[in-house]
């Protein structure tokens, strides 16, 4: 069935308000909702993503290549198809990925919310410090890719729903459950609590990779590249490290969590 | 012994004329030489670092805090010290990072001299169509991390030392060597008469990683995200995947380099 669409040619119409002024929303908030860039991050908020998708924007010359895309959406939710003069308005913006979107956040799931839902066997993420929008994107991409049940994330880490985020995610912050809140010391108590084994991830980790087994319910916690995961937590826990090799000790966090998730995810 | 710093407060000083217009020269060329960005990335250019330094420039405001670098930089090496009048030439560029160095390309290696001196037991990774600055960046950073003793590129791929791969690398563009020319075929075809075994990564490929243990001398390709590595070198070579979980199986040709690094470097 051909999508059913709505040309927007005044760019101050209120069905499409959420749309304007992108970047400077990035900073200030938008209030309860998201914005979902480009044809393939689109596709997977349609078929994967946990959230609600409030509306559509395409730009005029984008609506034939992207007929596919469009003809798969429901029918609940409205497609506009905008002019040049509502392109304008969203300036600055590369409005050339063709197609945004806006999605509802709802209501956050708290850290105890999440893990009281979680199976019998479960691998959960714990994010400490992750302030880089490019590293809590690649890790949530690999979360969603090896079957992560859920990602806990301290306040102090940037929010998943963020546009780039969301991007660099490819999609996966939409995808795999997660809660934010509270402090890594906090979190960490909240998964021993419900039975998970937490482990803790340093450069000076005192096990490698290789002597850790999948378990039933475990947990993998990550700190920031350069401060890592505070001290108190690290005495704690089991902590485990990547052999490198030669003088270059360098991960980045994301690809660290790549590795780790792929060994514990088997 | 405390650094001889030499004061520049001519932007046309000819001895800083490498420096001036940053963003432009990337896109044009610089002629031989490249840029380094950072405390960090100085840090392992001078100490691991593969290329000589022809000088450093630093801002006036960043002397005091950068003290312990600049005590270890040889005095070959000449250290300038720039005035707002100079960092107002490289504008628009983030001269906060507060160090900046102009390395030397030298004689570029050949795919087969790079090979010809390959140690007997070599681990070596292939690139194709690697376009994106932060993916080849990203994958350099992982070869160095897992101590890979070489990096062959085709000409499709850009170049590892185009100044944000070098940044994103955290400086690994510097440290392993590469050569880069030809196409990814013809890449293939000297690794094989050079003895190596050659993996081909793909989200189709008919092994896991699981299967493939490490060789003597070894090689793992790896293509752009989207159109992978061609048909025909797939095809030819024995094609390795990682196995994801759930609907969501879309992984960073960065992360997916992680991975495999980190299982045949042991």
């Amino acid at each position: 069935m051909p999508p059913f669409l709505h040309p927007i040619e005044d760019p101050a119409d209120p069905r499409i308000e959420a749309y304007l002024d992108i970047r400077e929303r990035d900073l200030k908030g938008r209030g309860g909702r998201f914005v979902v860039e480009g044809e393939v991050v689109l596709q997977t908020a349609l078929k994967l993503g946990r959230f609600a998708i409030e509306s559509i924007l395409i730009g005029e010359n984008r609506v034939v290549p992207l007929a596919d895309l469009l003809a798969g959406v429901p029918t609940s939710i409205p497609i506009y198809v905008a002019t040049r003069a509502v392109l304008d308005r969203i300036a600055g913006f590369p409005m050339h990925r063709g197609i945004l979107a806006i999605g509802l956040r709802g209501e956050p799931a708290s850290p105890e919310s999440l893990l009281a839902g979680m199976p019998e066997n479960a691998l959960v993420v714990g994010l400490s410090g992750i302030a880089n929008h490019d590293n809590i994107g690649g890790i949530f991409r690999n979360c969603a890719a090896f079957g992560v049940d859920g990602v806990l994330i301290d306040a102090a880490s940037c929010d998943p729903l963020y546009r780039k985020a969301i991007r660099v995610s490819a999609g996966a912050t939409l995808v795999t459950p997660f809660a934010q809140g509270g402090d890594i010391a906090m979190l960490c108590d909240a998964l021993l609590a419900h039975g998970f084994e937490v482990l803790a991830t340093s450069p000076a980790g005192r096990e490698t990779l290789h002597d850790v087994a999948p378990r039933k319910r475990q947990a993998v916690l990550f700190g920031a590249e350069g401060p890592g995961l505070p001290g108190g937590i690290l005495s704690r826990l089991r902590s485990l490290r990547l052999d490198m090799r030669g003088g270059f000790d360098s991960l980045n966090v994301a690809t660290t969590s790549g590795i780790v998730l792929h060994h514990l995810a088997r």
